[in-house]
């Protein structure tokens, strides 16, 4: 079974690459279903967990968290609980033993066991807000200082939450095979190669 | 004309990796010629070029050096001179007109005008001991301890160079197209993908 993980900058273009790299290779594809099946399985609104999982999120998650997988020692908060599902859910979808690519939900690190692909994809700061700005809800009228804050604070989020459950650094080259920077490229364009990579991985001898 | 610049964490396989990029691609490799022509320009040993432009190199360049290009402000030291013919050097071989890889020599910053595809290239700290300790010259005794400090210090003047000549962070996501890590793969078997990448970078139709 190939899995790759894509973590990505939030209005990096990471979704888009990850669902034309499933089409590509045919994989399965996983990104809100995840978010659908915490909520189910918590018997909570889709929109709720949403929310419950971002904006400082992490502040209620106790530093011991990432120490705690195999035992009972760990304080039960909501926002445990949640992680703990967003793990078992991810679990449950490795164990359909598909290939499968999966955007977000720190699935590198919890499908680590696996040896995914573990991707990261970037983007300069002005390229998110134009993204941000293509992909609005209609209505949506956020000043260019205010979308940045939100794109600030969504990868600020990411970053800690990915820190308390590994202790290792959000987007540090280190914890990826590839970062892949969508600046100055159309992602269509740049998938095919992409998918190059994640085969030679797959098929590595080493 | 195609350029392909890798910036590289000692040890990594860079090298390797942009010498296999040019040749499974047909371009001009420079690695180590961008040294002899710098010593042949300035009349002096290469080794003592080499060594000169390592260890703290950083230290003897002021502060005003990115600045400075286009002026005759800059205080003309050693280092500042070495990394002037550097930035001449470069662009001689950019003005043949034909495709090459090169690797090192902060060529992403000095031939940023010709847009050429940034490559970085890293690996965990174990794989590049364990490819130093391959490659070391016979008789070479470092311990590993040693070996390491090495790797660090190496790493470290290159980060200090690239911060000074371009005030912009070596290694980090924002400052290339792609980052790729070789700890968990051949580079043999990783290169085509990187040239199926580089490929669909310059032949992209943003």
């Amino acid at each position: 079974m190939n899995i790759i993980t894509i973590s990505r900058e939030f209005g990096s273009g990471g979704r888009e690459l990850g669902k034309r790299l499933a089409d590509l290779l045919g994989y399965d594809y996983y990104d809100r279903e995840i978010l659908s099946a915490i909520a189910k399985a918590k018997g909570m609104d889709e929109e709720y967990v949403e929310k419950a999982m971002e904006n400082g999120f992490w502040r209620s998650v106790p530093l011991s968290f990432r120490h705690s997988f195999a035992g009972p020692a760990m304080l039960a908060t909501p926002q445990v609980e949640l992680l703990l599902e967003e793990k078992r859910v991810l679990e449950q979808i490795a164990a359909k033993g598909r290939d499968f690519v999966i955007v977000g939900r720190n699935a590198d690190v919890y499908l680590g066991e696996y040896s995914p692909f573990q991707l990261f994809v970037c983007a300069p700061e002005e390229a998110k807000l134009s993204r941000c700005r293509e992909r609005a809800p209609e209505g949506e009228k956020l000043s260019d200082k205010e979308l940045l804050q939100n794109v600030r604070r969504i990868d600020k989020n990411r970053a800690r939450t990915r820190e308390i459950i590994t202790g290792s650094k959000w987007g540090d080259r280190a914890n990826y095979h590839a970062i892949i920077n969508t600046g100055d490229w159309c992602i269509k364009e740049l998938v095919p190669s992409v998918a190059e990579m994640a085969k030679a991985f797959f098929g590595r001898s080493k």
